[in-house]
């Protein structure tokens, strides 16, 4: 069982309607996500071609911070504003489509971009279920 | 003259028929926003009352993380992609429209979150007035 | 093989002679102990006795913060700053320390405090063994 | 009066025997750094010369980071762990350290370098003029 799966079991109070597997997978997929693309965005860096790299690296830095938020915004749920984390999700998922976009286009020259693609796809998808859940 | 503007000035790319100024007052609301909503968050918890304030710490919290990533993507001008950005402050507007209504509550009893209520306004206002430039 | 392991061995330049598997441990168990103090501070947010566990917020806060800064700065090999990942890295174990000791003292009374507790000391322990490795 | 100076006058803790005024400037020099280092990087992504300013984008994002997660903790000062708070500092000390020495390089060639050289420099003061208040 992760840590994600076991501090949802031990919330002290009520998670609401919500199906648990579906916030699980969406936390993780964010977190995931998150460090991809931190690490895709280095690895755009060290290639000789940087400077056809860029427009990947600044899709890579705003998706690892909004993936980041998301999956911090998911873990509370004290107090939850749900427009609020309906609006995030929905930023999370444009940005995971974003970057997954622009990875495509660089995946057959950089085996990085192919595994940060994979990533952000999976992400998105999380997002865009845990959006249909919410109603 | 602060370093958000002479950051802006000295982009070598074209930041677009935005206005600059706009730019700038949003970014630093965000950026000083964040900081007082971690910093109303910790007041919160160091109230003898903090049982009564829980809403309101959950709210700072999440309001500090979209603010943060807010400030971030508006500090990004290369290969940028205008819907994101826009999903982005909007998510921030109604972040700190939550927080500053649920401090709101508190202003009369804490004076930290009287301040907390006019940072939130105040960045939610930007946000507002940026969207509306962005058309 | 897990995201981060990948985007290791896709990464297009010289990791340098870092145990990879080592690094891959590090990034993972901060990643994950960043969420789990997130997902902690907020279940104790909701705990009937908060007022108890004000300094377990605080030091989860600390402790998600640091954990997620490491996992950014160990994310990254372009034209890196041994001396700076050497300091993230024993800050970061020094927060999972402290967030570890203070988790363990409300452990018994509070589930997801003993699971916090576990991913701090996993964490602590990964940094501790880099640091090692680092020489 | 900033933000940062009226939320320090209302905390309704005990900030201890340190500086005001210090711990308000440093708060504040953070900030601003991790916006300047933040908007350097995507600046230096929007150069012709790319490829020669990868270590300084390295550089940046490490900063932003470490400046934002050291704003973060000492905006906290429920239940405060002086080990850590210290560790932090000086990490942070020491990326701005890195990133000015680095963005001093470009600074002829680039002015946003320079701009970000300034921030870096004045982080770095502010950091270790609080690590001797501290004691």
């Amino acid at each position: 069982m992760t840590h994600v799966q076991r501090m949802l079991e031990t919330y002290p109070g009520d998670l609401g309607r919500l199906d648990r597997s579906l916030l699980e997978a969406c936390i993780e997929a964010c977190v995931d996500c998150a460090q991809t693309c931190t690490a895709c965005a280095d690895a755009c860096l060290s290639e000789d071609v940087v400077s056809s790299l860029t427009a990947c690296i600044r899709m890579n830095l705003d998706c690892a911070d909004l993936c980041e938020v998301t999956s911090r915004v998911l873990s509370r749920h004290t107090g939850s504003c749900a427009d609020l984390v309906r609006s995030v999700v929905e930023a999370c998922a444009q940005a995971c489509r974003s970057c997954g976009e622009e990875c495509a286009l660089h995946g057959t020259a950089h085996a990085h971009c192919r595994v940060c693609m994979d990533a952000c796809r999976q992400c998105e998808q999380t997002c865009r279920e845990l959006l249909v859940a919410f109603g």
